[in-house]
């Protein structure tokens, strides 16, 4: 089979890499010439919205999926008139407007912060007053990896924030939650609707990037658990979804407030590649590829660890017992994901050694 | 870095896929269009003797080594001259001829199976009589998967055999050694002379072909172990090696024969891609890049089925739980090894079952 992928990043790399044993052969449509899924794929490089540029993509493709969820919904759907296309584009949708994305959690009644957009900009401040200080405020659209999000403490923050935008409906508020946690769970729904749930991991941010996740995520109570695979099989089911999907959340006191969605495979699961029978890359292939879903049980424990900026040398890194090195073929740039590393132990204690250790010799940030 | 690949088979395809993550760049020579590791590194499409296409292969690269142990050694010498070349062009040799091989077998105390060649047919044939009968009669070049090899049961059929080639000096009668089982060995060493040894595993062939392996062996006594690792150690230290070797050994009562090396990353060592803490791919090209090697722990109990001629419908396969399905892109064609399956499983009861179930439902012969 030939699999379009729209977006040719590091996720677009590792789908090729965990497909190509499975006999499938990859084409990629991104921007940029220097794609990190050059090497493992023939790129088509080209604007998202360049409609000869799709129709060349498509042609003689089995199915198209997108690692990038900032595709526009216009582009998908032309790819959809003339092949099939997996998530649907009504999923991506959801998952590029925060206001549509936590609609629909409350629609489907999963629990999420409370949320508040207006038409105006004294509207928007009352709005977002109304949900208490500190406010969080977001870009409805396009926000990763922190930008596009601020704190407001004060009305007067929040007024300079609703004055410095052109259009205050691109702007939701929040009400700013105060979590123990960052959880996520990543969930695979096939074709004919058999659906399966990896464990759920636990996220370490700062400034706004995911820099570590621990699978699986420790002090799990069976009641988490079901809140959590609860909220991915309504979403599932809901958006006729085949594919991957991550959902991010809160845990504040034993109870799971969804915060956001990621319609594609997501950098909290890429512990599944060592760490899990299956990885979400390979499952979410076999999902849109109308093959039967693997195993997503966890093999021993992980941590991912994201490289952002510039990578340590690689020597060090493999030096350290159970560390298994991915580099993206990205040159370094202050805050740009480059790679990442999952150390991979048997059993949690092992982990926590190894882990110490790749800090002792390596010296990225525990 | 940038590593070159005499060979663009599966094996090529599998370092490939293995090196990516590393940040690795592949450029493969291979003088078939259709080269199964096409997708996943650049192809120089060349026969192995052409020094102008080996010139143009080399340019740029900071290692060259190889999948396919039939490259001529001059080609390799006249690679070593321009760019760094691991295994040497030494080790080869000695794994292209059966006579050297066995030799070094013997010179370096490795027990095998008593061995003959002779500069006349009659001398070959009274040499190969002096062995026994019966008599295994191989070319000492080029054979691989059961070609080149026949077995002698009277005089008159050694005489045949000596007749029908060219020159008898192309000829080894090996002893018909009445073994118990196949076993095999996958050893690694790095370029500072760090050596790490894989778990042992059974084979089992059909045809000449290698049909199955099992990892671990079962029923390996320590002096068992201890007599595999000695050989692999006495040959890697004697080669000044870099990279991944495998010795094919016959377990005659408990006493282990060496039978024939490759010089490279080995069908038998397949499973060490799910089943192994870090594969013999990746292992290899740490190897031969100058990094530390990884960790050859099993991880579990693993299967390796070869698909041979044909694959059944990847669906069907992918149904079996623990199977993983590794297909190289080939067309079929009766007796060529187009993918392969490996079945993976926490403890080798749970093997046992799932082995069943892929029979039961795939129907690969058990």
């Amino acid at each position: 089979m030939k699999v379009g992928i729209l977006g040719g990043g590091q996720l677009g790399r590792m789908l090729a890499l965990a497909g190509h044993p499975l006999g499938l052969e990859f084409r990629f449509l991104d921007p940029s010439p220097e794609a990190p899924a050059r090497h493992v794929g023939h790129l088509v490089c080209a604007a998202y919205d360049d409609r000869e540029a799709l129709a060349r993509f498509a042609d003689g493709l089995d199915v198209v999926t997108f690692e990038f969820e900032n595709v526009p919904v216009g582009s998908l759907e032309f790819l959809a008139s003339r092949v099939r296309v997996a998530p649907t584009p009504a999923a991506l949708g959801i998952g590029q407007d925060r206001f549509a994305e936590k609609s629909t959690f409350t629609r489907l009644g999963i629990a999420t912060n409370a949320f508040a957009v207006a038409d105006s900009a004294a509207g928007f401040v009352d709005a977002a007053m109304s949900l208490g200080l500190p406010a969080v405020v977001k870009t409805r659209r396009m926000g990763y990896d922190g930008k596009g999000q601020w704190v407001a403490r004060t009305r007067e923050e929040l007024e300079r924030i609703a004055a410095a935008v052109s259009d205050c409906r691109g702007l939701i508020a929040e009400a700013h939650v105060p979590f123990q946690r960052e959880l996520s769970i990543l969930s695979v729904r096939s074709q004919s609707g058999e659906t399966r749930f990896y464990d759920l991991v636990q996220n370490y941010h700062a400034g706004g990037i995911l820099r570590e996740s621990l699978a699986p995520a420790p002090n799990l109570s069976a009641r988490l658990v079901e809140q959590a695979r609860g909220a991915a099989a309504r979403l599932l089911e809901h958006t006729h979804y085949v594919g991957v999907l991550a959902i991010e959340l809160f845990d504040v006191d034993g109870r799971l407030l969804a915060n956001e969605i990621a319609p594609r495979v997501h950098n909290s699961g890429h512990w599944t590649i060592e760490g899990a029978a299956i990885s979400q890359f390979e499952n979410h292939l076999r999902a849109v590829c109308g093959l039967p879903l693997g195993s997503t049980a966890t093999v021993g424990a992980s941590a991912m660890l994201n490289l952002i900026g510039e990578a340590p040398a690689t020597a060090g890194m493999l030096a350290v017992e159970g560390a298994h090195v991915h580099l993206y073929g990205k040159s370094a740039r202050p805050g740009r994901k480059i790679g990442h590393v999952t150390i991979w132990a048997e059993t949690p204690e092992e982990l926590t050694a190894r882990r110490r250790d790749f800090s002792n010799r390596v010296g990225v940030p525990a």
